[in-house]
């Protein structure tokens, strides 16, 4: 590593490289793993012409141990004179071996059969070594907090209104099934990342003049690869199975930041439902000293309306003439800081995760601020189903004029004698919800139970708990 | 219909509705049949509640009956009333039936239970009726074309520049494979949409008053609907379900701008690689009577631009606040907007593929500019193969001096007698590859061939043939 | 009106035109509009071509008189033949005058000096009569909220966590001040919109064979539109100008979202700072019928999210080949779509503003919850201006120790005894602030006057009060 | 500098950092950069201070002083104790200076009166020092061209089809003007950024303890900080104007994009307009020794692609839930990201530029493709203007002929009796345009020429050229 090569992080531009790093994600996303890849599908490439005997064994055994040393730094000073990247780490390969091995490093290959092979490979590792499995740590604390919350009264809110009853654990089911769906969908779409060795246009020309069947020969070093080619390819592979693996991956993020949404609502002083200690992701202020600031949350958010929008250089990119035009090149050497930022922000969410404490005392004090009106709903169903002709518009006056004059609407039905023919017919249980709305939960906690459970067996069934 | 509902095309604001209509989309996507459909589901609904024993049998067929005859233009003005949607559709169902049946209605129901299920529904139903056999109509189109041109010799471009041979049934196979691989994924993500009855809420409040098996109940009136439910709900479906299939109908859309750009290029008239007559795809200019105008497919590129930020709607909509914050409601409303813009642009692929020639000839002519040069690769790759020690750069010198002195590259081969020793070992096809450029072609031919026949079983496979 | 040109507004697709319409944009933002602000510009052309004795007077004011007549309708039935709008509609024209006007008619114009000066002109016009008067409007209420509020103490918050003391009506100022000086760049950009009259190339190749001057023909003809011309076009204006009037248009859009949102969530019945009766924008529920739903709100907010992603498609058309490659045809459509529903949102946050009451007795309420802690930050700051070697921290604790405990801020610095040497040299005003959170308040209220004052006598000046 | 603070560049993430540097925006954009003007910040609101008596004179140049001290890398250690940027920052001034001068710093401020201020601050440096300048730099090449080229011809292209003829330096005009009136744009947007110092949310609560008009004094702050105030602040500064100079520049950079698009496609071999010699902008293939491929403008549109989406992320930005919200901390802190992609994509224009030559020639050559048919516009229009009933659909006609037959259309038209009695009163100019197409340019030569003067002297009058 040249002099000029070390940097220090404060001279850097991108926060992904100075604020937000992941180190585990170092070995598959920075462009030292970048080269390195492409190095390992170099490598693949020899054995498979050795083993093809287009080449000498030794000459491939040259060529994967050359092809192992090769570093970033001496390519991109290479790339100085040859103006072209893939020539210049093939250069650096070349100058490691013997004459003859020379002529054969990055036989029938062009540039994007290593290019796009490294990093549909080194993308496929970053996922299932550690995005994946982050993604997974973090669903476990959700599973966590819906089986701890299962049992605990909140209200439920739609409009940012009061509405139904659930549980704190119901709340947390719905983000447990939504990111459970998603690792799901993230680890299938990463491990359909194809590669491709089809050379300049796509059709095997340069292959071809070497193996008799270049759609098998593909296949074999792209298996060294672990990984399928694409059905059919120009210079590149189709885009669209990696537009799919951004899309799961940006969806994924959009439940995070719903999450830290909810979340960092829930902590408004005045609905104070949940809490976190003073610490990593709770910050105070700079002149306030009695601030609490939900940091780590706001920062979730903060990166997913940061990075998400990297789909539309993915849509722009779905679009190539000909036979490829290259002005997707600079743009898809972002996409790690993408995957990067969406990690950064799972490890975060799991830490804030770990910290937060639902208080049930708090959702139980603003359940009660409605209590009285959320018999509403059940009471014009029940009245209407024992036959009351307008039940929706007439509890729904009565809710008003309690509004207004401040008597309760349980007393108000309680009162009332045109309600009591109906009331009559309802069953014990059903009038045990009319006077006691936290009764009013239809099933929330056993749906909590249920998704949680699944999801323990899913990640199970994936090796990911 | 009241005499306010009619109006003139032309007193429109959007060209989705006066331009770029697809009458065959209307059933499902018109503000009438999203009406028609949420009626559907009320009937449903209905009808499970008397399977139920919830309500009589007859008030379901009341029910039935009344809700296949609701108008939207009825729904509308009852709106201005009651400033809510379902209790205006709901009031337009109360008001045909008895007043037993009256309190029937909508029972157990949230207005989200059945507005996302309507338009899973209906958009379910739109791309398997209409939107799904379009496109398997365009890659039919698709299919023809790789057929008719596999042996169509034609220069591969990459960078916009000559590279190697391909054939322009090979370059029609890249758009075969993408378009039909996106087909299968449209077909498995419409039928993937869900819809959700599970209340105001999701925790199946209100329905578990009157069943005891309220999830099964829920699969119960889906099922109705030909729908599986969202494994766990708020007041709303999961959205990442029908966030994916806009994701995979944008990304379908992508490929048809590709097809449609690279047509456009190859029309130049300088290229000259494909032609249409002029009609309803190709027009004059209003003062230049000789033009000949790709307007067909500037227009699918066109409404390309205009359509996929839609994406960016989508991605905002993913956050909805607690158990939903309704911030998603006016924006969903326009996804038929975006469905009809893709579907009018692949009928108008299809039109423009079935009017468009290649052009071997010209085809032809563009090859043979850069016939002498394409020799390059193969030349270096084998002398590398035959132990030059540096063909790579070799040739390129070579290529150089070629351009250079305007002394055909192939003429400089045979006259170099350092090359020679290396010549004499090249098999008889290998040298019939180095003097006729147009035999290296590796396996465009094949590969558009089995690309073709491949996605002809899978259609047929589909139904889709 | 043929009859196939009238349609049910409920067969329609796009919500813009069966739900979020704008009767008085119609007459700019329509397509019959549209297609009279092309008559127009025909009709400028032909009188400053007879002007300049190209044609004929008569011919001119044949042509004028034609244009006026010509309707939407009959152009689309016509570009069915020509397949050519331009084309339609010259034709329109010509089938109305003498054979000697119909030579004159079109004269040296190429379809865009039509299509580009029509969209300015009528956008300016659009913007001129009815969106900007509209946006002033709207910032009249929020003017006039401002000084209704300027002394009605809030409690300032960020993080959604409390931080200091404000006035509603300062919280107000904010948006005062955001929309007003939007309004005035929208002014300034919509009267900046340019046409051209520069023929197919941009290069005045066909007027100059009619004219000496052609650039002077040009700004002509555009006089008589009321607009001036590009520096220089191709056969379309430079789209900069467009694009900054979307832009200015959307970021206005985004003031109007914040609002909503922040006025949405004050309206929690948790916070309850603000509150609206029940009527067009506050709607009831589906099956709870005692909810409060702020749908006028929440619609903002969801067509901002709809509307904004126009700017993705606005920056994509920047790009067009050459001397203009027309795929910006179709999508340039659809502008007035997000014209529309921005002056919708804006005419809907007027309504809201004009119905919504702030409840300074929450505000107090709230405040009161954080009033004992407010005083953290005058404290610190004083004691450290009175030589305190380590306030921020000191206090941080104590407002710590201040919550575990709960004994209130102020009684523990009064019970304080290292404090009191500090304390001693508080000025009484200081003292004040001290032991009184309310008057914390900086120049809050005073500030909310000036803001208010300014925009009044900015509006006023640009005859928009 | 700590050792963990050095880091390779090729373990980076972000190629911003390793591949599209651009070493003169580091004192501005660099993180070390930033913290460099949050000192600069500081020190300023000490010498303000002391200037007004609030604290003393001595206190103020110590902190002064010590905030030159202060390094990137001590804030981010103290960072991991204080979890608070700012915070960590005033500790490592205090640090510093005598205990006296600890109480004084960051007195009044709040961290946002810190940040936004210091980024407004360096913002307005990079782009007065760097990326104007290199703007103007680009801006000089083009109108270079503009000028070498006024007077070759050239085609003028509609629909990627053959139009009316131009000249090479007129197609550039139209770059000439757009960039240059996007530079006066950015220039006025850049030193429209305004800062604040208003405190935690805005309405001065703390300077207003110690001071009589803090408004002034926030205006005497910013003063120093080259900066004038936003009319009013929440805790952070109105998002507006910066949005604006994101928009401005990334307008400007779709301009670029649009220019790089014309000249690669200018390239492709069968156009053949201009040209560029080997070397860094043109890069072989690792497999196809004879490419020429035009990789810097590749990389400009690919740069564009990658960058002009954080339009999205900065629309998002416009919405801070009441005095703030956070959620852009994050966020914003990736805007120098895309300030460097975009000038190192101006720069890259202006080398690219500078090797870039048109050849005439190859224009000559396609120009004449067409010449015969080109003289259909100004045909069909002479005719009519000499009384012709129906020239463009009689010029369509014979043009649609000539096609066919492959009989010039000048042939044709000397060849038809019918014409005769028109084409005799053409004046000698117009006969000589009928039988040389080259003559038909009308003021191209000369829009060329003006528009490249005006913007010499429109660069020389802002100081830029």
């Amino acid at each position: 590593m040249g002099k000029d090569d070390v940097v220090s992080r404060f001279d850097l531009t991108s926060p992904t490289d100075f604020r937000y790093e992941v180190e585990e994600l170092k070995p598959y996303l920075s462009e030292e793993a970048f080269v390195r890849y492409k190095s390992k599908v170099e490598a693949a490439l020899a054995q498979v012409l050795a083993e093809r005997r287009v080449i000498k064994t030794e000459y491939a055994d040259e060529i994967v141990k050359a092809s192992q040393e090769v570093t970033a730094a001496e390519v991109y000073v290479e790339e100085e004179k040859t103006r072209h990247d893939i020539i210049a780490q093939v250069n650096m390969i070349r100058k490691r071996v013997s004459d003859g091995a020379k002529t054969a490093v990055h036989r029938t290959a062009t540039s994007y059969d290593i290019v796009d092979t490294a990093n549909a490979w080194r993308y496929k590792d970053a996922f299932n070594n550690v995005i994946i499995p982050d993604m997974a740590a973090l669903e476990k604390e959700f599973i966590r907090m819906a089986r701890d919350g299962k049992d605990v009264l909140q209200i439920g809110r739609t409009h940012l209104q009061h509405a139904e009853p659930i549980t704190f654990g119901f709340a947390m089911a719905w983000y447990v099934s939504r990111f459970g769906r998603r690792i799901v969908d993230v680890v299938k779409t990463a491990n359909s990342l194809e590669g491709k060795f089809s050379g300049a246009v796509g059709a095997y020309n340069a292959s071809a003049l070497f193996v008799d069947d270049p759609e098998q020969f593909e296949a074999d070093v792209l298996n060294k690869c672990n990984m399928n080619p694409t059905e059919v390819s120009t210079q590149i592979v189709q885009p669209e199975p990696q537009a799919d693996l951004v899309h799961y991956t940006m969806t994924s993020f959009g439940i995070l930041a719903n999450w830290a949404d909810d979340m960092r609502n829930l902590m408004r002083p005045e609905i104070g439902e949940v809490g976190q200690p003073r610490g990593k992701d709770i910050s105070a202020s700079s002149t306030m000293p009695h601030k609490r600031n939900p940091i780590g949350l706001e920062n979730i958010e903060s990166l997913w309306k940061q990075t998400w929008p990297v789909m539309n250089t993915v849509y722009q990119d779905l679009i190539s003439n000909h036979q490829r035009d290259l002005t997707n090149s600079a743009s898809q050497r972002f996409l790690p800081v993408a995957f990067t930022n969406f990690d950064f922000s799972v490890r975060r969410a799991t830490r804030v995760a770990q910290s937060l404490k639902p208080h049930a005392g708090n959702m139980k004090e603003n359940f009660d601020m409605s209590k009285d009106k959320i018999i509403a709903e059940p009471l014009q169903l029940l009245l209407a189903s024992y036959g009351h002709p307008d039940s929706h518009k007439y509890v729904g006056d009565m809710a008003d004029e309690s509004v207004k004059t401040g008597i309760p609407l349980t007393e108000m039905v309680a009162a009332d004698p045109s309600l009591k023919p109906f009331l009559d017919q309802f069953t014990p249980q059903q009038r045990q919800i009319i006077s006691d709305p936290t009764k009013y939960l239809g099933v929330a906690s056993k749906k909590a139970q249920e998704v949680a459970d699944v999801w323990e067996v899913n990640l199970k069934a994936a090796g990911l708990w």
